[in-house]
């Protein structure tokens, strides 16, 4: 299995999950939701893939939050 | 000239190209503190490319922000 791709990375990917499993929504739903792919998504949750700011929009509007706070907890340092 | 990716990646590299002149810094001098090419940061300062997080990160760190700053302006709905 691939890596993360870094600690930050694997923070976006935590905040992600834990804003869908809020929701009740499967991978698959916010996949859905998001216009992406259900694995796409997996991998983005665990850190492992460097996600694009197109790819980071359309996960926020899914879950119908500010891109700012899906990214709150982002630390620039790590 | 390419088109921009999207208004949400304009209102993002404006806000990197505000961030770096208020500092008084070149294209040139934030692209060597970020690890980038100055042609790769005047494009994301135009919303021409589809930065990922790796190098969002990379600005913002660059620009002594947190992320969640530099991204406060971007209109997931846009």
């Amino acid at each position: 299995m691939p890596s993360i791709v870094s600690p930050a990375h694997a923070v976006f990917g935590q905040t992600v999950r834990t804003n869908r499993t809020d929701r009740g929504w499967s991978q698959q739903g916010l996949a859905d939701r998001a216009g992406l792919h259900r694995n796409y998504v997996g991998a983005v949750e665990l850190g492992r893939r460097n996600v694009s700011l197109r790819n980071m929009l359309a996960l926020a509007r899914a879950l119908d939050m500010p891109l700012a706070e899906l990214v709150r907890e982002v630390d620039a340092d790590s």
